[in-house]
């Protein structure tokens, strides 16, 4: 039998700081919240109405099918751990999962995420609820519910991870599979932000032989921001874009096929949503690579056609 | 500059396991998905169809409120591992947020997991996939999608932590949510499997102070299994149940407010599905508390409150 009296908080957890962690993070997810969020913020559960028939805001579904994503940022929220930089990572997470889902031609509805530390420090855990919030934000849907988990010895002091995941819907005759793209459609490549969310153990592993320094500035990487920041640079989402062209034309599809450029790049991702007998041919001299793909292949020494395998090299999305 | 061309098969990261745990996990995810799962398995995104008007298998809402939840199942990730068992805290994952959801009157649609690791082992992936379709089977919900990610130094070798994510459906006027709960009421507690998904950081100090071993079977506990065993016993799923109870009465609506006992135990979820100025009284002798309980408090050395502050006591959910 154990000596003292054992009890819940001496065993690690802070139920305390925990609820100063839920003060926080309100103020940054009521931002996300439209009116077909329902119910009082704190529930066992988030609800969102998805048929709405008030006025100024009507939306209705003849035939809704939901599209549904889950991710997580990969090993950035390593290097985010290592620059002590806590609200730029939940865009990426948020990015993660609703340019998958946009590929489907969704619009996202919903976001919950899942966050969890070694220890929790409120101030800590709002900034990275920030980050998810103002993904939420750019992407136009709500951040419906999520949880934080301190786990103090899954997690080493400093590390933590997230997974998200979100909800959207689109009509059963709107899906978007692939199916129609034809030989002879054009393809176009959305930019991307920078390496978004994949490669980053890849990354990691280059500034660590190359013995880079995360906090110098390198001219001719960007004259403006460290090393750091420019590899946190939060994954570009492309929900409102890709959705505005969707609802633009009522009728028409334009849209016969997109992909998401996420692990194994271009060469992975773009066939992956084509018809078998239609091929993708994609001329690499159509856009310029920019800088932060060279100066990790050059201080990396990686070989060019690897580089295409694991990074977006410029190009975050295909439609 | 790094002296050997530098990849990212190198950089720690495995594609080929990750193609093998997909194909041993497929089998399992294919077992939960019923009529209303689209298209092919592996796209971008998961889709299910919400109405369905197809025979044999009608079903249409009027004004649909989707109903999301997201949880982990804390540290019995850490008992688990420890354990070597991998197949039954899947189980777990999908009581964890399911259980919260059909407080509100939702019905379980799908559900997606996050899974990360610090090594992907096609086999260990696998299980853990299974414990999550099994899940979903008990739930009745498609497990629509899921991540399983390998991060070499987040997570240190052995270790692994779990996400989930839920979404059901309601009809707008069918949500419970506490406030039609009256003076009079009576309240049914529905037996708990065991410490369900809350309070392992206790449990888990209490085995390390009191010198427990996992792998020893203490007859005043269980004369079957091992501490270890009894201990990740799954926490057992509540949707079935409640559901038939609730699809039973067409008009009636016979329950007025639930409660997932979940962290803080009874009398920190009961009160919070309740109005003000309704209290419950819960006379602690109507049940007998099961042996795991006596035996950790016990052990541990352990004041009665703190007991009922943070294990379910044997009463897994009250309605």
């Amino acid at each position: 039998m154990a000596k003292t009296p054992m009890t819940y908080a001496a065993s690690g957890v802070d139920l305390d700081a925990a609820d100063r962690a839920v003060e926080l993070m309100e103020r940054h997810i009521r931002r996300t919240f439209g009116p077909r969020v329902l119910g009082a913020f704190g529930g066992f559960a988030g609800c969102f109405r998805l048929d709405f028939n008030e006025k100024l805001f009507k939306r209705n579904y003849r035939d809704p099918v939901l599209v549904a994503c889950t991710d997580g940022v990969g090993t950035k929220v390593k290097l985010a751990a290592q620059m002590k930089v806590y609200d730029t990572v939940g865009i990426d997470l948020v990015a993660m999962s609703v340019n998958d889902m946009i590929v489907q031609g969704a619009e996202p509805l919903f976001f919950l995420d899942y966050i969890a530390v070694n220890k929790k420090i409120p101030e800590l855990a709002a900034d990275m609820v920030r980050g998810v919030a103002d993904g939420c934000v750019l992407a136009g849907c709500a951040l419906l519910g999520g949880e934080t988990a301190e786990m103090p010895d899954v997690y080493t002091p400093g590390e933590f991870d997230m997974a998200g995941f979100a909800v959207g819907v689109v009509e059963l005759n709107k899906i978007i599979d692939g199916k129609r793209a034809q030989v002879g459609d054009v393809m176009i490549g959305l930019a991307s932000s920078g390496i978004h969310s994949n490669g980053y153990s890849l990354v990691r592993a280059i500034v660590r032989e190359a013995e880079l320094d995360l906090n110098k500035v390198y001219p001719d990487l960007d004259p403006t921001q460290t090393l750091g920041r420019v590899l946190l640079t939060p994954t570009r989402i492309y929900a409102k874009s890709i959705i505005s062209i969707l609802h633009h034309y009522k009728v028409k599809q334009v849209v016969n096929a997109m992909a998401n450029i996420t692990g194994s790049g271009i060469p992975g991702n773009v066939p992956r949503t084509l018809n078998p007998g239609v091929n993708a041919k994609i001329d690499k001299k159509a856009w310029e690579v920019p800088p932060v793909f060279r100066f990790l292949q050059e201080h990396g020494n990686v070989e060019e056609r690897e580089m295409y395998d694991v990074f977006n090299m410029g190009v975050g999305y295909v439609s």
